[in-house]
């Protein structure tokens, strides 16, 4: 293997090469395409400096674009011929261009050349997030308006508790992925700002327009210091993970809730059968395992959050343990997102048995509607509450006059929902 | 032990009482004042939808407000006499206030009651963290311009790299800080949601005042839909815990550094005696056992996250389960806010050694300047790296030069410390 | 506070102070009769070696035990007087003894103190592990005797899948709990070495009987290597915690089981009304919550484990973040210990209904039977599949016969009862 | 793609299907040559049940022989044409024999037949662990051997404290990868129990020979029950990695150590060339990547534990969760072998600077000696040690004079080497 940094002497020896190496170019395919755009605005700076004639630049930039283009389309394979996909990136520029190839790093390190890809990575999956969490809330929404007033026991400590609705179930998860968006849009603000130009994380001796080569790269500031530049490495995951976890929670929780309410137990949910697969032992199965899968992604999200972590115990500057926060990063967003796109559609096709939900009311879940109509009429609510528990069967009401009369704001009898639309409009 | 919900029947047996209550009451004691302000603004908005009269209601303000001062003033103790700090104050209600302390619970659950609880302490918490860290980053932006040009060796690797500056180094931690605050305030706008009012997690069947009592609690918006409360219970904590872990993280490298440069080797800071201790063997020792544990800091906010995010693989709806969230954040929040109240002292009183830490600047360190040098005068980047790295010893520079000459925003040269005093100013 | 390290100059000012101590000395209760204990075999190892007089080593032993009898008894009370445990223990003997007292820490330092106050309490946990361990597994093999052939649906999935027996169940833990046996005693049997003597982390300059203080304390050899006894610190206690989390994972599983079917769905199984609480709003409720706080264990030792590791990424030797580790394997232990505590009489006391579980066996649940009676009669398998798959409905069968006839060795028709108390015979 | 459960009907969709697949058919190829071996035992099962002609035994043995055989040449590819690797087997041997392929999964389920290919797996990978465990102390012995006397500082809080040498720093590894090396057997014994013949969880209607079949496959007993086979899932992957996670905390802390001591403030060791890298931007760097990158191998371990733990909060059976336990074991595994494989050359190809860490044992670093050394005296040690804070520098001695002193069992003047050499040949 070719090294950018060969200068005579002993090279590792091919089993510490491939020990060194990793998956780590294997990794280096999901950002390659960010890394070709950072290049090209790093020429475009350089020029701008003079550092690049030109030609030069107009050729840098060329050669750039048709890397991306063959690698899109699967004619430039990066593999572990290279080190690394930055190395990639040079070496494919000197073969092509020769001197101005080997002028494209000037003035920076693999080690900014690296975080930002990362940054830019972490803001476009922060904005896929934003989208698929605004797009479950919307799906969900829909579903709660659809279904608002269709009578389903409420639990607590999967004991049934009260009467409730599938709207009110509905609407809880599209809150819950507006707090997601929004949680998104945060990380993204604070994560916008390009590293590009600290170098090895101590700046260099040139005076390289930072400014302007972040503003080409649509981030909002420059990341002003070099050594938190790579200190920030590992941090910056961690709160790309911590946004993403969040998504995952909810995620988690749903197909908690459709993996209960589906098993024939319950039997208020029917998964529509492309989202369920067969056993091979057993002809009579036909099992969840889409919901089940989208339950393990707080999973992989968790661990990754712990694996970087756990890399981070350094002192300032880069270290080469930095590079094993890359794995576990962009696994768990890609597992995040791809599970989170399956969200809407799920939600929309999930058929309900209306009448098996309504035949879980029992007559003690009005008790608690009871014991507060007592305290209405003036009955200190814990005298009401005793009273109440001694007759638990002694209330006749319906499902429907019990959800229309929980009218505190939210519930079953007012359940926000147009609250819920205008937030989902803001965050837009 | 009285339950707020003795009904007759089988109680649970001592051991098994033990087991449930756990350390639930000791730490109820960091929310109780939460909670009884809370309460306070329950009865009121209970009185204006006139289920308590203004008699009542005055009273129970006023007692209310009496066992927050004994609280605070030690003669109310919360102990395990009470199921939890919620069973104290309707028991207290109750004793002194007869039917007014009994309907004091009308229309609100425990299961809300904590929530708020939480909430508010989450803000509480994140404002601390807030204000800890505009704090440190001043510190650190103080120290920086004291010590601007001061030379040091930058690292990576931990093997002596370029010339760097103590104005650098102390500058990447000010802007580390600032992040943290910005990310401390994101997430306090995220989590800054009324719960109460959503009761066991379906409302009630009463037109409570949500609104206005959010707005007296000094929320800016309503917790809408009241199952979503309950599964936000876990992710509020770990939103919350994701905020201090941002910060410690940066407080765990600092401790690095610390610790790595206070060795007899390094030898560039010497930190002050009275964050030292002594060794029960060794008479020679002197330790710096602070920065040390300032260092193990993250690790109490990394385990609190897997053991909140553990315990709550969940279907919808409140489960005791939930409990188990309670120690790990509040163990979490008060051990990051303690470490991070120590900063700014610590570093304005570090003294430095400024000729150990030139002597350490080797002349091999003005290598990359050089091969920048060449590039500026036009050999490529990569030739002039192969270049110098044939001579490395090649290059008469001092350190006084090679940090003035280090140009690039953010570099020696230009630390951008104007940049760092505005947002530090932005985000207060 | 007095410091046995004091010589003058300046200490800790009280806020530092009290971060250092943190909860540790509130920790130290829990090893402090094992630091005593080992206090007490160093005095006799001490005066082996003429280092201390027969008289000063009598009387050290008497002030040792009075001093075990006074924390017993509650007459002394270790708390934030001192600055640990081991400090308390050295004031306590020179404060009584004088020069005797003085001499007591000869050869030794906090470092190996602590150590063999962790190894004892390792030891002494794994042991209750252990035994409760067994204990739980000897309940659930009565249990699967009792109802070995009561019939209830498997599942798979949470989906119906075969006709299974409580036996089944009941014996599925108690091999579980047989493995956790075993692994708690292979831990033992791995942490049975005794790192006092050690000082340190270097040895000292005395010939110390370290052999004979290692069997006055039960310790089946020695540790050999100082560096490595201090390097073995948080690694040892992160094999307790392993070990404890394998029985915690069972507990997990076991609480869901519960959980799930003592829902009003499934109702197989009925709690007993001293393991459940109420609702403080709803009068209707009885909820599970010991089971729920039984199914958290595991999350306070997996926080547990990520705290005590992310404390430990530190070069060789003693430091401060060590003092990290105590809360959280002291906190875990006594939460996993005392949850399995509960275990046997809850297997016990279970209050099943066989007519639910019979009847939630459908009569597709015979699929799997019917394609291996065919494949028995000579049908390929796949294509008995595919044609049972064809008529789910076709076969009668009861649940008796489907279980009798389930003949794989550990399967209904034989359950290996036999072979599972031989191994726990084995373990005892 | 097709399905061994395709009965007609709808299919997941492609979108579905990949999500269902993942990265699990590419996982699959570690287990796959298991996977082959454990099906022939099973063939030879069923024929010794007669479920199987002896010929129809003998084509499908000599088929799954050629399959491995042609997986091992490259020529047989496993990838996503095939749902999982057991499905690829199946279909093989139906292609190839017909009707006796088709009946090579009676009595089995793919639910057990993972279970044996990871039991297979994790011992052969602890065989793995306890081989290179053995092989790392053996290196460390030797080195300790070598460096017996070689001075060298002693550290607590990277600190110097006290003369020590080479031979104690090698000698704590090589005690501690001994550990080790116990604790891979012990975990091995822990696993070593056939779950083949459980079929889902619930066994068949079968008399399969699961003794026979356990015997063939080299497990010293059967695993009983067939639900804890699926409920052992995830545990047996966290004991595996607790077993993984301990050899690599060892390995955290020797590549600390060497990150330390290779800087150039220390100076005590350089790496062997071929263990570094070079920059890409500062031509003057040797950066050793192979020790930083030995040193995250822990934080891939600890992520895999609580990715695996997380998806683990099911009731009792087999859920399409337990998937999501694969990745993360293989991974781990494979990086913690490849991670130890490095070690022993690594360890033999130290270069020491004696001189370096001679000079570093300053006059201070005596203090504790000539406490001691007071103490036998007759001087009160706390006396002894107030006595020489006062005059640090007092003592004469020689790094030679005070390792040779400190003869305590397992110290400098008596490393105990034999001790670890009998260990170790105990545990070959």
């Amino acid at each position: 293997m070719r090294h950018l940094w060969d200068k005579g002497g002993v090279s590792p020896d091919e089993r510490v090469e491939r020990f060194l190496a990793g998956e780590d170019v294997h990794w280096d395919r999901e950002l390659f395409l960010h890394d070709i755009r950072a290049s090209r605005a790093h020429v475009a700076g350089l020029a701008r400096i003079a550092l690049l004639s030109a030609d030069e630049a107009a050729a840098l930039d060329a050669s750039l674009g048709a890397l991306a283009d063959e690698f899109t389309a699967g004619t430039f394979v990066l593999d572990d011929r290279f080190e690394d996909g930055h190395s990639a990136i040079e070496l494919y520029l000197t073969e092509r261009l020769g001197d101005a190839g080997r002028k494209v790093h000037t003035g920076r390190s693999r080690n900014d050349q690296v975080l930002v890809a990362l940054r830019l990575h972490a803001k476009e999956t922060l904005d896929h997030l934003h989208a698929l969490s605004l797009a479950s809330a919307d799906a969900f929404l829909d579903r709660a308006e659809r279904d608002a007033m269709t009578p389903m026991p409420g639990y607590t400590h999967l004991q049934r508790a009260v009467p409730s609705s599938v709207g009110l179930w509905m609407a809880a998860f599209a809150e819950a992925f507006l707090d997601d968006a929004e949680n998104a849009r945060a990380t993204r603000t604070l994560l916008d700002a390009c590293p590009l130009g600290t170098a090895a994380g101590y700046g260099v001796n040139l005076p390289l327009d930072r400014v302007g080569v972040a503003r080409d790269l649509g981030f909002s500031r420059v990341l002003v210091n070099p050594m938190y530049a790579q200190n920030s490495r590992g941090k910056l995951d961690l709160a790309l993970l911590s946004s993403l976890s969040q998504a995952a929670l909810d995620l988690r929780r749903f197909a908690w809730d459709l993996s209960l309410f589906s098993t024939a137990e319950f039997g208020f949910v029917t998964l529509p059968e492309r989202f369920t697969t067969g056993s091979s032992i057993m002809p009579n199965k036909r099992n969840p395992d889409v919901v089940e899968l989208l339950r393990t992604v707080y999973a992989v999200v968790a661990g990754a959050q712990v694996e970087v972590s756990s890399a981070l115990s350094l002192p300032s500057g880069y270290h080469r343990d930095l590079q094993a926060t890359k794995g576990p990063t962009l696994r768990a967003s890609r597992a995040a997102l791809d599970a989170l796109a399956l969200v809407p559609e799920l939600v929309r096709s999930l058929e309900l048995s209306p009448a098996r939900m309504r035949a879980a009311i029992t007559s003690d879940l009005y008790a608690t509607d009871r014991a507060v109509d007592l305290a209405r009429q003036g009955v200190p609510f814990r005298d009401a509450y005793r009273s109440v528990a001694e007759d638990l069967q002694g209330g006749a009401s319906t499902p429907e006059q019990s959800l229309a009369a929980r009218v505190s704001p939210g519930a079953t009898g007012d359940l926000g929902l147009s609250e819920l639309r205008s937030r989902a409009s803001a965050l837009r």
